[in-house]
């Protein structure tokens, strides 16, 4: 793709070995050992290339040995003042495609935290390479501790340290303890060479003995085993590599996957992942057979592959993000995982206090802590029954009170949580689903023109209002001056209509549960949030017709922030909040705050599951009693468990500093070579943004002038595009979006270096795709040319057939 | 206690402000920035005193500097042959009790990973302390890397770095980048001050030189500030700890707590743990106003709490274990969360290798992950009920199917998982709740006198048998030899007349489900394994029994060893699987296979959430099918968090190696100072183990023969203890534990220096208390013998009353 830069990819061929020497410190002997390595794989592998790489000069002082290896190619790729590790990749990327087989060993310099020419630390700057290292441990007083403290700073960036080497020295015997609790702790060889031989005034006499020096070294044994070992340690992981799909296929029993038609060739073999790319196995069809291979064995075996699902939703920080790593690793250090119930820790309370600052809500008071979406929604269920149920005075037969919803929500797939959705492909084929509650079919939002927004009535609606359009999508999102307009007016009819008539049935309820603005799992539904918000009103300003058959509702004077009324309103932000779509809470696009407030996924920036639930004082009081059965019955053995509560508090701070720093203005600002008219649509925008363009959120409108596609929306990091069904068949089990799909992994164009593809999860006949919170302007756009060129390509195929 | 060491403690008092000195590298100035501070604290704080401690000496020229702060107390404590940190956590502690305030400086030897006398790195050793860190950085060449690594390997290990001094040094100006680096990245502040002048060789001058270096860098401002700092973050700390247990009472809503009754002073404030310890916040009634305080300030802040509920039975390999805290943030550095549905990664295909294969079970094929107990049972239950239906032909009504099970058990709080277990006070209260199946009552095992064990039948099989003595745990868990005896008979007549009359009054199963030989939060329920043993066997063999109205069950002429029959059989070893009972699994024990298996808690060490449920290839089957959606629709957003899977598979094998290498042997041999009785009837056991000594056992079983207890059970790191009702209450509402709650959570004699006690939770009438794999078996005896104490008085308060 012209003008975008491929993405940083990890660096793996079959028959080269790459291999990254750092240093414990400087001046521990990296040269010496980098020299020894090259030259001993020279010696050994004869028929074999081997080259010596130092992809930074910092001066001539690097380059003093490389004269006692002159049968070693030996290159310092950039100055000082490039960034290097894309460029890295692309180089030996570019330079390797043609090799055959080899030793190729890249030299660091300094230590591993040496700054780069960007600033950025080597170690954090070669994270994405992956390439198995060799430490090069510091023999001298003190080198113990900095060698285990480099390993340490290697190994929470996620790299495979193959091997130790350090001289053996006399004095300190570093190797003596280092060899133990290497080989002990880790598993990791630990090698040693005698010291190189002192440095004497006369160049000739120097020159000499480092030669013999270099001649005896790399003949020894020992860097015989040290390259076996390495040799053995790049073709096992390749073995593995190449195996694990069918292994997986074998052992593995994989969430929603119909597994019929799940051949090993179909399942994605994650090899890491950083930022907002996955490095995959390239499919290589017969490559578990090197000598029949079709490809040559020189190709690429990973390649990056952009991770659009946010691996279900959950991505925010990018993948392997170093602060939360260390965070994780923080609060492992200082608690393990402690007892919640009845204690208190500090990443626990602290992050309980983020929270319900952050979502600006007067009503949300206590945090409860709980493991995923699913439980936090069956907490908040549990919060909600109980509270209807006091207040009602329905006595012991509080089951039968269902949740008020919109049709296409989703809470979770624990059974709770599915019976609070109505019966669909996601549960009507589990065994005790029973959908317990009410489902209102609710407007959507799309753009399907090039002009503009069209809100769609669905059929029974239909007959109450009609649909409108919209000229941008901050005027759908003025709820305030559209309620002034009256056009809540048909809504609050149609619901109160429908509720008065549950009422009447004598149906009982127990909660209004809704995620705010998006139904995701339900198919990417952007929900008229006046729609959701005229709901919300309509029931705490009815209570009457809740009562249900229990003692008339108590009279309502006491409302005010904390009181609830009607219902408990249970907002599932689960995907919707922190961020997702542009604010910290996605209540404050509907202007009304919920009772309850569920959060999981982004809540911990992508890394482990926790999930909060908030809770108004007024839901929390209908717990309290002298009985203790009358508490919250529930909660995991690592309720607010120490890694979770630390990693989400890192991260929900990095993203409130992120808004607060302007990080996304690039996103809110109109694009560059935008035309006048789009940058004075996009500036007058305030109540939404998107990180994908309206210039290329405007052509999908265009797009979905044609037969071809249905509509399209674009909302914080979310961007979903709604195909026509080419079969008639409609929601999960449609299949128009797989074709797309397909491309999309199929990847861009170019060459074994440069090449990469996009990893998505469709909806039935809907693609969509987010990004993180971390992810760059250019990025995005890059995503948008591939999706341009592959929605004509597939458009234009679809006229065809 | 005589002959038990006090565990190690952390160290914090309100007026005395200790700080621990290390170096990011050797020879960086440690002692040179010591002096500094311990001068100007002199100078600035001069009504305070301030010591310089050394804790280990490594020689003479580490205290080259003592002569020029003649004006504070310098201490090197002990000598290099000793353990350190015990000790110096007690010494200072006896040291500090009478101080009144002051400063305390201890400066490390070496670099952060430095060797201690005892082998440990320094940065391990002192981790339990909780000492606030003075991290002297390295000003030389290459000391950026060196001080960034040392900060990391401080920070995952829950250190609180809280400044950051180094020389300014013009050539290379680390204090430039560093500066910047943590600022930004980790708040930390970071001073400087001059290079010391160089040495000369004339002692006069070169000591003049020195001299006024000193006296004019510990009267500059930047000490001034320095201290500040440090006094301003030890205030705050004490002021946090000390409204901790305020703020959660405000803002937590606690799990399974009825919060009417929980003032803040009974909530435990965790300030962090280590190994099997809490340090917590030392209950002081008045200390938010240290004016008034009735507690000396000079009492010590934090104490050992042994964490004997294992916090909730979640704890293996200790707190804040390292590997683990390395195993998570590895995975996090290399992968972050990556997206599991379709797609393999390493540590997830490694832990499903590696629990498959350590089960032993030949059934058991795939592994499918969830997040935590609760979830993973839910998914055993979509499993069992899919298999069952398709198998006996039943057209979509599944949820006529309930589970078949014991009394007593508990599967988790989700409302799918509540409902597999019968009403009682733990769900019928949820209003969504409703019990479906059928759940045997089964007999029970306890210690019941000095000589033997006893099976209690429950009521309504009394007369079906009667209740059998065994002279020791093994003949109980004898199964084989039992049954061969016919013991089984009575068990099998008694189950199969009640599932006969289930059937014959068309009631329907899907599963049957059991918390394999302990039921956990029912009670702490030793079931007698050969009754649940022949309840797998019954149900396997009768398959006529369970077709439930529909089609008539396949010949089962198919079954061997991979295919269900009669009903898909779930052990729930959440709570007993895992090295939890002395074994990998707990099925072993009743020598029957499940056919699907849930694991949660230990699986991770005791870190974070991550749940697994194995299953069969026959159970597998049932899913499989053209439609998409007959799959398995479960999956939650972090499925096979590459974080927990790490660990996990840290966790497992640890355990597996501690296995192998024997390490649980001096709990499997009967105990020093045993009589040769003991010694005989415990060393003849093979089949059961545990960390509890018999001859305790024994005197609990003594003691049960008075009306104060009712029974005990020993088993792998579980003891339980039924206390006799005062109140006729029985059940999770009983209250006869808590006085000896109260006492263990009173803790121990002695000193503020030595004191320590132990957390547990208790299950109504029932106490129990629960080691971690690695605890050391003096801690064990040590709780041993505050046990006895503790219950002693007890029943002696009782006798009384």
């Amino acid at each position: 793709m012209p003008g975008i830069p491929p993405p940083a990819r990890a660096l793996l061929w079959r028959q080269l070995r790459i291999h990254q020497v750092y240093g414990a410190n400087t001046e521990v002997g990296k040269t010496v050992f980098t020299t020894l390595l090259s030259k001993a794989a020279r010696k050994f592998w004869p028929r074999e290339e081997t080259v010596f790489l130092k992809p930074v000069s910092t001066g001539p002082a690097d380059d003093a040995d490389d004269r006692f290896a002159p049968e070693i190619e030996s290159k310092t790729l950039f100055q000082y003042n490039l960034a290097v590790s894309p460029h890295l990749a692309a180089q030996v990327s570019k330079r390797e495609a043609s090799r055959n087989s080899g030793w190729l060993f890249v030299e660091t310099a300094g230590g591993v935290h040496s700054p780069s020419p960007s600033g950025t630390t080597q170690a954090d700057l070669y994270m994405p390479l992956r390439l198995p290292v060799v430490l090069v441990g510091d023999s001298k007083l003190g080198g113990i501790s900095q060698t285990i403290s480099a390993f340490e700073s290697l190994k929470i960036r996620g790299y495979d340290v193959e091997m130790v080497l350090l001289f053996k020295e006399d004095q300190y015997q570093n190797h003596l303890y280092l060899t133990e609790y290497f080989e002990q702790k880790h598993g990791i060889p630990v090698k040693t060479v005698p010291e190189p031989p002192h440095r004497v005034a006369d160049p000739k006499s120097d020159a000499q003995a480092m030669s013999q020096y270099y001649d005896t070294g790399s003949a020894s044994p020992v860097l015989h085993k040290t390259l076996q070992h390495l040799e053995a340690r790049h073709e096992s992981r390749i073995a593995r590599l190449e195996s694990m799909s069918t292994t997986a296929s074998q052992k593995i029993w994989y969430p929603f996957t119909q597994q019929k038609h799940l051949t090993p060739s179909k399942i994605t073999v994650i090899d890491s992942a950083h930022g907002d790319h996955f490095q995959t196995l390239v499919p290589q069809p017969t490559n578990t057979n090197p000598a029949t291979t079709t490809l040559p064995g020189t190709a690429a075996l990973l390649q990056p592959s952009f991770d659009a699902s946010a691996s279900w939703w959950t991505q925010g920080l990018g993948h392997a993000n170093p602060s939360l790593a260390l965070a994780a690793a923080h609060a492992a250090g200082r608690y393990g995982h402690v007892m919640f119930a009845e204690a208190v820790h500090e990443p626990a309370l602290a992050l309980a206090e983020t929270l319900l600052r952050g979502m600006r809500n007067p009503r949300l008071a206590r945090a409860f802590f709980s493991d995923n979406g699913s439980t936090g929604t069956e907490v908040a269920l549990k919060m909600a029954l109980r509270a209807a149920r006091v207040r009602y005075g329905w006595a012991g037969d509080g089951e039968r009170a269902g949740v008020l919803g919109l049709q296409g929500s989703y809470h979770g797939d624990t059974i709770g949580a599915m019976d609070c959705s109505e019966p669909g492909v996601f549960n009507e084929k589990v065994e005790w689903y029973e959908g317990r509650g009410y489902w209102f079919a609710g407007p959507t939002v799309w753009r399907t023109s090039a002009e503009a927004w069209e809100v769609v009535l669905p059929g029974e609606m239909a007959g109450d209002g009609g649909q409108e359009r919209f000229a941008s999508l901050d005027d759908v999102f003025d709820v305030e001056a559209r309620e002034a307009r009256g056009e809540h007016q048909a809504y609050e009819r149609f619901i109160l209509t429908r509720l008065e008539k549950l009422a009447a049935e004598g149906r009982r309820f127990g909660a209004l549960m809704i995620e705010p603005v998006v139904l995701g799992a339900g198919g990417m539904l952007l929900v008229d949030p006046l729609f959701q918000r005229t709901l919300v009103k309509a029931v705490r300003q009815n209570p009457h017709l809740f009562s249900g058959g229990g003692a008339l509702a108590e009279p309502d004077a006491t409302v005010d922030d904390q009181t609830w009324s009607g219902l408990p309103v249970i907002f599932d932000e689960v995907f919707t909040g922190l961020y997702r779509l542009g604010r910290f809470s996605a209540a404050s696009f509907l202007g009304v705050d919920a009772d309850i407030s569920v959060h999981a996924k982004l809540l911990t920036g992508g890394l482990v599951p926790l999930s909060m639930t908030l809770a108004s004082e007024s839901i929390f009081r209908a717990f309290e009693s002298d009985d203790k059965s009358d508490a919250l019955l529930h909660g995991h053995s690592y309720t607010a468990h120490a890694v979770g509560c630390q990693v989400a508090l890192e991260s929900v701070r990095e993203m409130q500093r992120m808004e607060a720093q302007g990080d996304w203005a690039w996103a809110a600002a109109a694009p560059e070579g935008a035309n006048q008219e789009l940058t004075a649509e996009h500036n007058k925008s305030k109540l939404t943004w998107s990180v994908w363009s309206p210039e290329f959120v405007r052509w999908l409108g265009q797009l979905s002038e044609t037969s071809f596609m249905a509509g399209a929306w674009a909302l914080g990091s979310v961007l979903a595009i709604k195909l026509t069904s080419v079969d008639g068949t409609e929601g999960y089990k449609g299949g128009a979006a797989r074709a797309v799909q397909a491309a999309l992994l199929q990847g861009s164009e170019g060459g074994d270096e440069t090449r990469w593809n996009v990893h998505t999860r469709v909806l039935g006949n809907t693609l969509y795709l987010m990004t993180g919170q971390k992810t760059d302007q250019e990025s995005v756009r890059g995503l948008e040319s591939l999706l341009r060129e592959t929605l004509t390509q597939a458009s234009r195929d679809a006229q065809q057939a």
